[in-house]
C-alpha cells in the first residue's frame, strides 16, 4: 500500500515556490561549516543541513499565515496565493519532510534535539501571539521570545552538526553556545532592520513589528530614553491601524540612539559567540564561522 | 537559555481539554499489545504509544480546523473555542511533542517510520482537500485516501512497536500488514457510521462526509446499485447546502444494500489482518489483537 505514490502536483509547486524564493541559507551553512571542523562533508551532514532549512521553511509558512504576511523574500507568501487550509497542510507536510530528513542522519541524539527545538519554537510563537501583553516591555521576555523564534534553530544547527560530526562534548557545548549567541544577534539585527531597512532590499515591508503591536529591542531602548513619549505606548496598546502614526513612530525610533545601542548589543553577543570558537580546531571552517558573525552585524536584509 | 521554561498556561489548558475528551485509544493499545507479544511493557514502548496517540491528536486538531468541525468526542473542538492562529500553533506543538516522545524510544528506524507516516498523512489530507474531484468516485482513490487518513497510523503503531520490541523481520512485516488491514477496516466502519450512527453516541453529527462532498465507500456502493439516482451526484457536485436534500440522501444510503456490503468489505479486511497473526507468538497479546478486529466490526462510535 505504502508504495502507491500520492502524487500531488500543487504540493510540489508550492514547495518549489518556497525554495526558489531563496533566502540567506544561513542555517544549513552553519550545519555544514560545523561539520567541516571535524570531517569532510558527508551524506548525514547534508541531510541535517536540508532538515534544518526545511524546518525553518515550515515555520515560516505557518508564521506568515498566522501574521497574515503577504510578502517574504520579495515573493508572495503561500497564504497570499493559496487557501488557509492548503497553507496549514503544506506547513505540516514540510515539518514531516524535515523530520524525515533528520531521521536520515540515523542519529538518535540529533533527532531528540530536533524535536525539542520544534517544541521550543511552537511554545515561543504561542507565547508571542497570546502571552501576557503586560510582560512584553520586559527585556527578559524579549530575549526569551527571540531565543525561541530564532536562536533555538541556530542552536539546533550548530549543536546537532557537532553531535553528528562526533565533536568532543565540550566543543559540542561551545558550538551550541555560539549558535545561541549568533542567533540572538541575528534576530536583534532583524528587529533593527524592521526600522532601518529598505523594503525593496528586505523583500518585505518595514515597521511590521510595530504594526503588529510587537515591542522589539529598538522599541525597548527608545522607551528607556524617552519614557515620556506617548506615541509608542499608544501604538503598542491599541494596535493602532493609523498608518501615519506608525510611520512617525518608525521615523522617531530610526533616528534615535536606540538603533546604535541595539547594534552594540548585537555586537556584544557576536563577540561572545566568536570567543567560543577559540577551543575548536583551527582552519578555514572555523574562520568562516567567525566571518558569519561579522556578516550578521552587516546585515541589510 | 534552554533551561528557561516558556510556561504558557493556555497551551496546557488546550492539551488537557483535548486529552480529557477521551477517545478509543486504539492506536496506543495496538502499540502496547504488539510490544507484549515479545516482552514486558517498558519505557520505550510506553513512549511510542504516547507518541502515536499524540500524533493522532495533532492531526485531529488541524483536520477539525480545516473542516470547520465544531464537535468531536462530544466536546467542542479547539477551533470552536479558540482562534485559528492558536489552533494551528497548538497542532504544531503537538506534532513536536509527538516527535519528542518518539525520539525517546532512541530507535532510529522507529523515528524514520514516524516521519514517513506524518508525510503520508499530510499528503493524503492535501489530496482529499484539493485533489481532482473527477477521480473521487474511483474505488482505488478511496482506498488510497483512507490508507493515508487512518491506516498509515495503524501501520505506524504495529510496525514501529514490532521494530522496537525486536520482532523478527517477517513478523514485523506481518504486524505491519495487520495494522494496514485493520486501519482500512476501521475507516470503512467510520464511514459507515457517518450514515448509520447515532449522533449522541458518536459525539459528532452524522452525514458529515456527504455534507462536505466526500464520497466514501457506502456512497460508491450505493451509486453502483443505483446509477440513475440523481440525488447523490447532485450533492457531491454542488456541495449542496440544502440540509433536507442531504438528510434524504443519508436516509436512502442508510436503508440500501450499500451498508451491509460495506460492512462485508470491512470484514474481509479484518479477517485478512487477523490471518497475519498466525505467524506470531501465541498468548494473550495475540488473542487481544485478534479481538480488536472483532471490536472494529462492532463499532458504534
Amino acid at each position: 500500500m505504502r508504495e502507491i505514490p500520492l502524487a500531488f502536483e500543487p504540493l510540489k509547486t508550492a514547495v518549489d515556490h518556497l525554495l526558489a524564493a531563496g533566502g540567506k541559507r544561513i542555517r544549513p551553512v552553519l550545519v555544514l561549516l560545523t561539520g567541516r571542523l571535524y570531517r569532510p562533508t558527508d551524506e548525514a551532514l547534508i541531510n541535517l543541513a536540508a532538515a534544518v532549512e526545511m524546518l525553518h521553511t515550515a515555520t515560516l509558512v505557518h508564521d506568515d499565515l498566522i501574521d497574515g504576511s503577504l510578502l517574504r523574500r520579495g515573493v508572495p507568501t503561500l497564504n497570499a496565493i493559496w487557501t488557509p487550509a492548503a497553507t496549514v497542510l503544506t506547513g505540516d507536510y514540510l515539518f514531516a519532510y524535515a523530520a524525515s530528513l533528520a531521521a536520515r542522519t540515523e542519529n538518535v541524539r540529533v533527532m531528540a534535539i530536533f524535536a525539542r527545538t520544534l517544541m521550543t519554537i511552537c511554545q515561543g510563537e504561542l507565547h508571542q501571539q497570546f502571552g501576557n501583553r503586560a510582560t512584553m516591555l520586559n527585556r527578559e521576555d524579549y530575549l526569551r521570545r527571540i531565543y525561541a523564534k530564532t536562536a533555538a534553530m541556530f542552536e539546533l544547527a550548530t549543536e546537532a552538526a557537532a553531535v553528528l560530526a562526533q565533536a568532543p562534548e565540550p566543543q559540542v557545548q561551545a558550538l551550541r553556545q555560539y549558535g545561541v549567541d549568533l542567533g540572538i544577534a541575528f534576530q536583534i539585527m532583524d528587529d533593527i532592520l524592521d526600522f532601518t531597512g529598505d523594503a525593496r532590499v528586505l523583500g518585505k515591508p518595514v515597521g511590521n513589528d510595530l504594526r503588529q503591536g510587537l515591542a522589539t529591542l529598538p522599541v525597548l531602548l527608545y522607551l528607556e530614553e524617552h519614557p515620556d513619549d506617548p506615541l509608542i505606548p499608544r501604538i503598542l496598546a491599541g494596535s493602532s491601524g493609523d498608518e501615519a502614526l506608525i510611520e512617525e513612530a518608525v521615523r522617531r525610533i530610526r533616528n534615535s540612539e536606540a538603533i546604535p545601542r541595539a547594534i552594540a548589543e548585537a555586537e556584544v553577543l557576536v563577540r561572545r559567540g566568536q570567543a567560543q570558537l577559540q577551543s575548536l580546531p583551527d582552519g578555514p571552517a572555523r574562520e568562516a564561522l567567525r566571518w558569519i558573525g561579522e556578516q550578521i552585524l552587516r546585515r541589510d536584509r
